[in-house]
């Protein structure tokens, strides 16, 4: 006897990433904007001037990496049992992508799922971690290894909140923007080329490309079983670049352009991308002050850290690599002497 | 500038419920056996008989209601990390509610989403909690509040499973098989009151039956905001009477008979059921030992009590009521002196 369970009658989950249009947005019911303390004293205010409730709460957690974690989480969840949210109740995030992270997974468990909302005050969250719906948190283990992919019901990508924003927290997101033209657009990778993110104009275009390419993936690929996975092109040796350096010396974005200039080292040596493109590649790195370099001491420790990542399947790594310009190919079977070969270079 | 994200190319979700067709299960990759002491000592013998995996593990957390806590989902993600579970892995609850709530928590959450299979072997778990993809844990403010909707890839019900539960344990699934026929299937009730559970045959009907009408609720409403609801007839009282005998008196499946009664009491009173109809749907609960009485100290106190549940929105209580047999009625806007006057019927 078997019984078939569909949920095709259910509506399909959509939603919009607004640019700049964060106007008068009213909320009912209860609403919780969380937040931490630097970007609440620099941007609370200008928020409220856009965003109001029938009643708001502003949860400020401790900012950064180190504290996205079960502790913070359930800091989050106190309140809003001590508020009495319930599930017609909205969680505003309001910072980078730590905040987006933590908001989201707090948003899919409370009560099994409230309205969720992302306003990303980052360059790095705006053009990547805040669409798309992986959320979660760090353990022991590892890093974003307890989560959830939950959507939001809205994305709103105001770009002045990015005026405060640090030169090198600026030039993280750039590795971002990057990414995504090098792996899925070549007409915007050239765009990037004769562009200047750091004009106003050139940067809204610049988000907006890579909102719409990362909107694109996740809509054919939600939970990334698939196309999804090239958005960790430069993740790969990223990760492991963060983990030998106790996410302490580089930005996310920083080891990402590391990890970029590695991927495309491989990429040439296996002849998907020329020696020309890579550098073209490079100087876009270069031209925001990205590292593009880094000392391995130990090139077989190096390696063995590929396997803790949580997208390594047992024993093969995989490795997502350009092909071309505004292509990719993802490899799974690439012999260890050669990723070896590659990781010596850096090891100089 | 609006950027439209839209998961309508995602294949829809199904899956299908098996009842008595376990056979030769083989699965791939790393598979953990969530259990509990007592299931396992009873059953893990005839599960291996049926079901094997490259990798087997068996997680066993202690049983019952006071350890679905953030404490057992720490145990279970910590063994899941130490024999290096992947997102290709595969969990399966094997046991009564409890298990099911937490495995699927932890299915839901652990790398963002593990694979997840559904063996249930209490009555109650069988007819209605392993279906639907409801997951959870309690924490001190309340029960399930923490949790996510998390389909499971495939539900197995095992009828022989049934044979080692005590006579109370089984009546307290009879209360949800009566609850499903109550709301959404006169002819069901009818079969029901001519039936005999007691006899195998009947049983593996009334079984059908119910997963059919579960299955056609959720997938028109996967996340309860609208005719889901309805499977909380009864439940609105149960919680609190569960509650004022801090869960240790009554099986929940004993505290939804008597809060089946109170509902139809409130219903006859309303003019939605006729007084012989609530008779007859007593009688059904009576045969099968189901307890119909609750003595109430305190009415007001119950009442207030209401206002804990967290389907109660803002100062609305939500109540499930049989419209006759075999339809139903949602009312939000009860006069409390009704309410009261029900309740005090349970107060002499």
């Amino acid at each position: 006897m078997e019984i078939n369970i569909d949920f095709q009658k259910q509506k399909s989950k959509k939603y919009k990433v607004y640019i700049d249009e964060l106007e008068n947005l009213r909320i009912s019911g209860k609403v919780a904007i969380i937040t931490n303390p630097k970007v609440c004293g620099l941007h609370l205010q200008r928020l409220l001037e856009k965003v109001s409730a029938d009643e708001l709460y502003v949860i400020t957690i401790p900012d950064g990496e180190v504290y996205k974690n079960s502790e913070t989480l359930d800091l989050i969840y106190e309140n809003l049992f001590n508020h009495k949210f319930n599930r017609n109740s909205t969680l505003i995030a309001f910072g980078g992508g730590v905040i987006g992270d933590m908001t989201g997974f707090v948003a899919s468990t409370y009560q099994r799922g409230v309205n969720f909302i992302q306003i990303p005050t980052t360059l790095l969250s705006q053009v990547d971690a805040s669409v798309g719906g992986k959320t979660g948190i760090n353990n022991k283990f590892g890093k974003n290894l307890i989560g959830a992919f939950y959507q939001p019901q809205a994305v709103y990508i105001e770009t002045s909140f990015l005026d405060t924003l640090s030169p090198r927290e600026f030039s993280a997101g750039v590795s971002e923007i990057v990414k995504m033209a090098v792996t899925f657009d070549e007409d915007f990778f050239i765009w990037l080329e004769n562009a200047n993110l750091n004009k106003k104009e050139d940067l809204r275009v610049a988000i907006q490309k890579s909102v719409e390419t990362k909107a694109f993936v996740v809509s054919e690929d939600e939970k990334e079983k698939g196309v999804r996975a090239v958005l960790n092109y430069g993740h790969t040796f990223a990760h492991v670049i963060e983990n030998l350096t106790k996410y302490s010396h580089f930005l996310h974005g920083e080891a990402v352009s590391i990890g970029i200039c590695m991927a495309n080292d491989l990429s040439v040596v296996l002849g998907f991308l020329t020696q020309d493109e890579s550098e073209r590649i490079k100087e876009q790195l270069k031209r925001y002050d990205l590292p593009v370099k880094y000392k391995i001491d130990d090139v077989e420790l190096f390696y063995q850290h590929f396997f803790l990542d949580k997208k390594t399947d047992q024993d093969k790594i995989k490795f997502i690599l350009p092909q071309g310009l505004g292509n990719h190919i993802i490899k799974n079977n690439i012999d260890k002497d050669i990723v070896l070969s590659i990781l010596k270079e850096y090891s100089n």
